[in-house]
């Protein structure tokens, strides 16, 4: 314990180039609120973004890429435009939502902070337990967008499919800002009913469902029945669809 | 271990309406893979698809959406052409790469398995510790596309762009399968790997690094210098990037 704390303050003072941009307000916020817990230590996030980017067409787009706009505001369709109008190769358009990582003591906090994140919308929320033990806990959505613009410079969609698409974008960053939102509240809530727990001194093992449960923030996800299971029924297990299905149906068989 | 075995014996036996479609080809091979294993069983998987929706534009695609077109092989523009003729509402385009759900006996196993897929390029996967302590692992790649095309039922973009966007996501399903197979024949040689080591009886804590190393499964990740980082040194952080990078330096503190 005395480790993590040591190492925490050692990685929270380091310089960090970027960390010269301020810091998204809403990901200040949770990370703050994080860093004030022992157990915690933020390592990078980002509250979601727009990306206009210019490739090689390779499909890969960490080689050979240019950035030609980056805004964590609602997108404006003159900005992409003007983006658009440097653009030599084949342009991408993305969304990308919530990110972040942190770095936890043990493997209950982690779990704690991962529940919060399902709960909240963030479904692709993982794990990760890496050499010599360390834990991080990435929360991460599926909610994104990634459109192909121009191919070798030439432009393939309308300016009236520009605006659309901006439209679109600013959709899905609403409703990211709402999911920032209940995570952060969620992990208040979390947060502090294990704050009462140990206050009342509550050993782990009291409650008969387990460990976890005695945290009581571990919401029981609902089971959802999608338009899709209505259409399709062979489609219930989709693995894309709704994970916590598919692995709460597992969860009755393993208990 | 005698719990998980049973519990595993009974998941494969019941009927599952997802698997009425036969396994796709690739998510077979490796489902049999981890399968013969006793530390794993898969809970769900997907190659990777093609999927055309008809959605009610609230931009929560669970809810009031059609499908229209699913495939898990290379589309063909022909198909999206009939699949946009049924469409009422707002249309998306989506490709979703390859998805793999595994059960892990311990978090050891979990590990072997999540350092095996960020390796072969799929650097959303992470591990869920459920209630009960129920171990998964989640194999999952951002390599995706998202792409709206019409908006209450007008098409918003041109036949030409639909026949680059089919190129675009085949494309992605090409690099979807080697990267599925770059999986596949990581987690053989890890597996090995394992054995071999178990065969020879070594301890975990045998080699000076840690226990995870004896495993030799861990390969060193390189730090790769993108092209964002040599254009904008601040963002040598930015958590969507390569996460494998900034946890790394984290890393390289908390040893």
């Amino acid at each position: 314990m005395a480790a993590f704390a040591r190492r925490k303050a050692q990685w929270l003072a380091r310089p960090d180039p970027s960390r010269k941009r301020a810091l998204d307000a809403r990901a200040a916020e949770l990370v703050r609120l994080l860093n004030a817990r022992e157990c915690f230590c933020s390592a990078s996030s980002c509250d979601g973004r727009v990306v206009v980017m210019d490739t090689d067409g390779t499909g890969i787009q960490k080689k050979n890429c240019t950035w030609l706009l980056v805004t964590h505001d609602p997108c404006v369709k003159g900005d992409v435009m003007a983006a658009l109008k440097k653009a030599t190769g084949d342009v991408v358009f993305k969304f990308e939502p919530f990110v972040l990582h942190v770095l936890c003591r043990g493997l209950q906090d982690a779990q704690l902070l991962h529940s919060v994140a399902i709960d909240s919308g963030f479904r692709n929320s993982g794990i990760t337990v890496g050499r010599g033990g360390k834990i991080t806990m990435a929360v991460r959505s599926t909610h994104c967008l990634e459109v192909p613009l121009s191919h070798k410079g030439r432009l393939m969609v309308s300016e009236e499919y520009i605006e659309f698409l901006v439209h679109v974008a600013n959709q899905k960053m609403e409703e990211n800002i709402r999911r920032i939102d209940r995570f952060h509240k969620g992990l208040e809530r979390a947060l502090e009913a294990a704050d009462t727990l140990q206050k009342l001194c509550v050993p782990a093992d009291t409650f008969p469902e387990g460990p976890e449960k005695s945290h009581s923030v571990y919401v029981r996800r609902r089971k959802r029945q999608t338009a899709q299971e209505q259409a399709e029924p062979s489609r219930e297990l989709e693995p894309h669809d709704d994970t916590e299905n598919s692995l709460g149906l597992f969860a009755e068989i393993m208990i």
